[in-house]
């Protein structure tokens, strides 16, 4: 591939020569090479751009010329994930079952589909086209997995769950176990029993270790385009909307609702039962306790809105000094109340 | 199952027709279907349960009467889970030994034990009757599971790790890992041989991709009855007591003592060699740095007791009010030490 | 061993008789026994220790005498760590590879390595001497495993991804897996492929169920010595120096970098692009959302330099009354004012 198409690919505007060069792959500041596109996120590393061997910068509208060819792109980053996607392809596994793989009866198979080594999946499950399992994967009974879906290696599936299109799966995720309920009769607690299942939409990425609860009834819902980064707790019943982005470590208690687009930041947890509305935003290691309206960006523990969290914050880091003043205050008054 | 013979098992209440109608399952709101009893777990949804297809509604006692058949229940949370119990319970994997499966010599296997694909089991254990191993568990030398208990695919049971009866393991859970202890040399961290082990009592729940790590000497001990929700880490030397429920993502530090009875809502800590008493809760996201008294109640970081933190919390919220009203009031102190 | 020898070994001071007796082992006070050394970390709980069976007493120098005879340590904790690692090694597996672990082309494994059942191992990895690989572990291409390494059941190691030598990961930890990167595209997330890699440095431990992501481009690097606990999250990118030490459930998010030295307690975390310099410390639960120098122990959400944390800490708790202060004080200035 040429500069010049590459340009065109990623919808990028070609400055500068050396437009008929081929591009070797894409690269960042660090690991710069010959023949390489490199990529500067912020146009105060130019220089530092220009002084390496690549073969020309991938660079925000605002850097106008260098002594190298650009392609300046409005969203970099967008520009970037194109141009790696069509660069460096993640390597696909073969087609084909693996002879030590466990298939239950009454399976079904897509057409260039990987199923690996000691993957074990019970009766019933249906595959679809071109779907990927790693190695050592457990599915259960019933399961249904979408065209072009990655699942890696160690993670297990329960019965019934139900995965969309390109979903992707990271090691060792738990999908549709046990929902942690219990009634208390007197002596102990007693497991209420999960009937229900998770259903996970199209295009959903799911984190390494991941663990999501099935639904007491009906199922525990993922949306379509939701992407779920690693160590992330998804409790019983709940309901993730569309295009949601949940960053490490976050926990999702059981029934709670989030809308379309809502953000969750490191952390950031969700008491039960809680609604966050569409595009609502949690801060990093925010402890969302109450509903949260559309559209909304909440701070803190207890979450509050973001102005009442920061002039809270603000407050906080002179109340040693309030404190002062305030006793000061109070012997002034003491000093006047006895003239 | 009749409604009549359920409502006995359950020790609810039959109110209205249709005590000879055959029960076929139960439901949430969402998911009525008919022949099926629904779960209402607060009164205020009773007109949405009455107006689906429903064969009767599993109420709390405060619901009177209804214009579908009604079980009257106590506590409607342990009725629902009862009836699960009798009408959906868990399939059990058949007995035996699947031929991929690797066991170790001197293993016994109780009657009715259930060992499937491609676990691999060490030396001298003992495995109890109606075991359930699922797929791809690694289980170390000279361990003992006790009957009834049912392990989740892709966990690990380290070396001379002790289960009791019907124990369940979720996914991905690591028992008698290392713990995380070290000794500086002047140099680097030396680590501190682990030499205890982990021993867990009847009942107790594991959550998925939990980690629970072996004593240095002795063993760290999870009580009888107590539930552990998804991703908890239970650190080296830790006491837990029986009925405890510890929800998703808690973390348990070195050397911590649970009594009986505690909880620890999602997202909570304890600090090393910290003691929580018989029935103290610390509340979501709590982070325990002292020894909690019996039957206490603690929030925030660092957790206090309950009235305090919210009296915290309240006088928090009014903060940039008390110092706008601090400001204030210094402006009129001054003006009446002018006068 | 004899005593004498023992204390030599592990440079204690031998007082009192017996210094021929033979030493069975170590334990703790919780488990003394005939013949074992008891560790007493603690001078305040020497009168158990010499209440027990133990042949003698490992404790610090304050101890000067004592009715059994004593291994006086300098650091006690660093002895025992020395005198369990000879008395207690760890068990070896066996070494060469098992019929059923699959292993890809133009692979190399080291003399003395040992590749346990259903391990699966892709093409071109090369695994160093003494190497031990327990079952169920899944092990990309081109992986590069340093000499005497130990990787625990149930790991993930992707493609590309090198560990050095004496290397310890946990069971369930993956590592090399795609960093939570995305760009927006106008009508959902589209994924950052990542090219790079995770390198990790000798002697490091990782904890079971911990992730760690591969970097977008170049590596995410963890150094000589660093020791990681359970259900740690490290993102893409990251940079940890030497001899750190992460407790269970840190979060490191992205492009963030830790110097050498650096401690973070249990549950802390650290906002993308953050640095941490050399021994810098993270107490329990903090948020580090800025940078942080040399040597500074910062505690809170967000977190603050100690002092200043701990000074609003001490006005947090005061802050009802001094709301109830300001309420009064008003009412006084009010009072004045009507004079």
């Amino acid at each position: 591939m040429t500069l010049r198409e590459l340009a065109e690919a990623i919808s990028a505007e070609l400055v500068g020569e050396a437009s008929e060069a081929e591009v070797l792959g894409v690269t960042g500041l660090e690991t710069m090479a010959k023949g390489h596109v490199a990529y500067i996120a912020d146009a105060r590393s130019l220089a530092e751009g220009e002084s390496g061997p690549a073969l020309a910068l991938l660079v925000p509208m605002e850097v106008a010329g260098s002594s190298k060819p650009l392609l300046r792109a409005a969203d970099p980053r967008l520009a970037v994930a194109r141009a790696l996607t069509l660069l460096a392809p993640e390597p696909r596994l073969p087609a084909g079952v693996h002879p030590t793989a466990l298939l239950g009866p009454n399976m079904e198979v897509g057409e260039g589909a990987a199923i690996s080594a000691f993957c074990v999946i019970g009766e019933g499950t249906r595959i679809g086209r071109n779907v990927q399992l790693h190695p050592l994967v457990t599915i259960g009974k019933d399961v249904h997995i979408g065209d072009d879906t990655v699942i890696f290696p160690q993670v297990t599936l329960h019965d019934g769950v139900q995965l969309g299109a390109r979903v992707v799966v990271k090691a060792g995720a738990a999908i549709g176990g046990r929902g942690f309920g219990y009634a208390y009769d007197g002596a102990g607690h007693v497991r209420v029993p999960h009937v229900g299942t998770v259903i996970i939409a199209d295009d959903v990425d799911i984190g390494a270790n991941v663990t999501i609860d099935r639904a007491t009834f009906g199922a525990t819902v993922i949306g379509q385009g939701t992407k779920i980064d690693n160590l992330v707790h998804v409790a019983h019943n709940v309901k993730i909307g569309r295009n949601c982005l949940l960053a490490g470590q976050v926990g999702i208690s059981g029934s709670v609702t989030l809308g379309d687009g809502v953000m969750m930041a490191g952390q950031s947890g969700v008491a039960d039962h809680v609604t966050l509305g569409d595009r609502a935003i949690a801060g990093a290691r925010a402890a969302v306790m109450q509903d949260v309206p559309d559209g909304t960006v909440v701070y803190g523990t207890p979450a509050r809105p973001k102005a009442e969290q920061f002039r809270i914050d603000a407050a906080t880091r002179r109340l040693p000094e309030l404190v002062r003043t305030v006793r000061e205050l109070m012997k002034r008054v003491a000093a006047l109340e006895k003239r």
